[in-house]
């Protein structure tokens, strides 16, 4: 009777990529976690027992959190704008991302997840949206929501919802990269504050992880676009990158990447742009190198191995795996398992610690961070998190 | 790791309820369909493999509907103004009894749901929300939306939409109370044409059913609301109640439902009003009672028996259970099966032929009406509906 079982003419030769056959009829389904076997069982999953449940609820909409599966359910929202590398494919072709994000959510953090992709990409209209959808859910994952619109829709929707809301590609890459920088640091004999590090792309993800590693203390930073070095003497900048501006390049650096790199303690990649080998080479010793754009990172781990001594990558394929599932299952767990109203920037560092803690008495330049598959994480993360909110005062259980 | 897990003061002492210790945490899950054992698993289910089934997606949308779950997924969409005979008490709680749909299309109909609970009102915000968000699924029920708004939400989606969009206070109960009215015909030796039917109650159910009773060949029919029989000389009407004061009443009555059920053959209750005994004395011989409203029939089934042939109500404790989820789950079932652009009436009358047919054998008038657990129901609907949709030239595959 489902429809995924008729099979359709268009389609059967993509089957013989292996991706596409386990993708066919989606990756997801709902089920129920009651039973409902006869007349009895029905009447108190549904009328007329449920009006008893709606009624509390109703004077108490607290209630919902214990009574309904809101308090454990995630949506993960998009607008399809910044879909992995594919950029603008729209809500439709993004959706195989976000039940891939869905399952993880569950797998990793037994969190229930429900994507949502938005035919509008107009930031109020995603505000307003995703407003109105939010008594359904107990937070709010934003994705592939391109830059700069994901900086206000975050902002905006922190601002009108008391549930957590988390651009996973911001705050996620963020988290792991601290986790993972805070251990090479260790591996190399540094601490964060010894270190100069140069982020590669002012998107998403860089504008974050330039955050995330002021809060943390690096010792300087500075952040690298598509026009080079983002430095406060540019006409050319958005409202958040002139914030970065502020924020960052101590040094007055002005130019591009060669500039920004020459020796420079850590190179971050999260853009597309490739980094020639001879510019790698001019970085400081005990170099740390993140190359993080998927599927082509922008130095090889075989050209970044021989300047550096720590190297890591978003693939799954070489060691040090940059990898948001070491993160967003965690940090949501957490955060609604004490009803935390928001998540913030101390829940961040936490799941970072916590994160890079993992692996301490493991411990090489080859392992700087969990496998996605250690079973230690999400429970060491979730538990973090959860500590941190009631600290920070978020916490309503 | 799970919210649900973690106890709170505020609420113990309901779980001396059976209802409320089955809804603690929730009814509902998600869960993935495919394996993530491993790094290989999570390349084909995640990224990089991923990337391929959402580029083939961009470049032809329909596959959407082959390669994630959206072809087997309704989103369950309630503003939580009239829930059950609660009334308007808001989008959270009216989450318990979403919950219960969703666990019931997945239970009868194999169809994955969603609850989805908006904070707004506004017909315009409504519509334009869940128009927004209408890529991630493949139907729209519409539940426990007040009349008059119901209609004007339902059909400005019907136009704005080209997948399913049913309200199911509407149709469902419109579908299930034609099923039994066949059978009870049947029953008593008459076709839907011999029969003069009143209503009572003109909200979405009310109108609902006049509407399929027309298009079923009804000999008349007359509709009554809290002032009394809809007749085309009342100066109170909305636009909808005007449309049905045009199309029924060939008898010009005018007055209450004393003048209505005044020699009529059927009685179907989808109100909260309570008919005296000596006006139900006063119904034709053979007459067929179906008193709908819930928990409280409009006429008690003992004071009913009395008058009728037949007698039906919506509660379980009774014989011949009008309950929608003898309709819906069949009917997004069979319209998704074939993708479906939209519900027709030939849709909506082929569920009801078809419910009907389930307990042809068995016809009682006692069992005009399959029990909910009966396992012919959903497929015979199902198939039903798939092939009205193709007979309406709605079918896209």
């Amino acid at each position: 009777m489902a429809a995924e079982i008729i099979p359709t003419e268009n389609t059967s030769q993509d089957d013989l990529d292996p991706a596409f056959a386990l993708h066919r009829g989606g990756k997801l389904e709902v089920r129920s976690t009651v039973p409902v076997r006869n007349k009895d069982d029905l009447s108190l999953a549904y009328t007329p027992g449920v009006a008893r449940v709606c009624t509390a609820i109703a004077e108490n909409p607290e209630l919902v959190n214990d009574y309904t599966w809101v308090a454990n359910t995630v949506a993960v929202v998009t607008d399809g704008t910044a879909v992995l590398g594919l950029g603008d494919i729209g809500p439709k072709a993004s959706l195989p991302v976000m039940e891939g994000k869905a399952l993880l959510f569950k797998q990793f953090g037994g969190v229930d997840a429900v994507p949502i992709a938005l035919d509008c990409t107009d930031v109020d209209e995603i505000v307003e949206t995703v407003v109105r959808l939010a008594p359904s859910f107990g937070g709010i994952n934003l994705e592939d929501i391109s830059a700069p619109r994901c900086f206000e829709v975050e902002r905006r929707l922190q601002e009108r919802l008391d549930i957590p809301v988390f651009h996973d590609d911001q705050h996620g890459t963020a988290i792991v990269a601290l986790a993972a920088l805070r251990n090479a640091a260790t591996v190399t004999g540094r601490e964060l504050k010894d270190l100069r590090a140069v982020i590669s792309g002012a998107g998403a993800a860089g504008v974050a992880i330039a955050k995330i590693l002021l809060e943390a203390g690096i010792g300087d930073l500075c952040v690298v676009d598509s026009r080079g070095i983002v430095h406060e003497g540019r006409e050319d900048l958005t409202s958040i990158k002139r914030l970065i501006a502020e924020l960052t390049n101590k040094a007055k650096l002005q130019g591009g990447i060669e500039v920004a790199l020459e020796g420079a303690d850590v190179f971050l990649g999260v853009s597309a742009g490739k980094v020639p080998e001879d510019v790698v080479a001019t970085m400081a010793p005990n170099a740390i190198i993140f190359a993080m754009a998927n599927p082509d990172p922008e130095i090889m781990p075989e050209v970044a191995q021989k300047y550096a001594a720590v190297v890591a990558t978003g693939r799954s394929d070489y060691p040090n795996q940059i990898n948001n599932v070491l993160a967003f299952p965690g940090v949501f767990a957490g955060a609604l398992s004490v009803r935390a109203t928001r998540v913030t920037e101390g829940m961040k560092v936490a799941a970072a610690d916590a994160l890079a803690a993992v692996v301490a008495d493991e411990l090489s330049a080859d392992k700087v961070i969990p496998s996605p598959f250690d079973e230690r994480v999400a429970p060491a993360v979730t538990l973090a998190v959860a500590e941190a909110a009631r600290r920070d005062g978020v916490a309503r259980i």
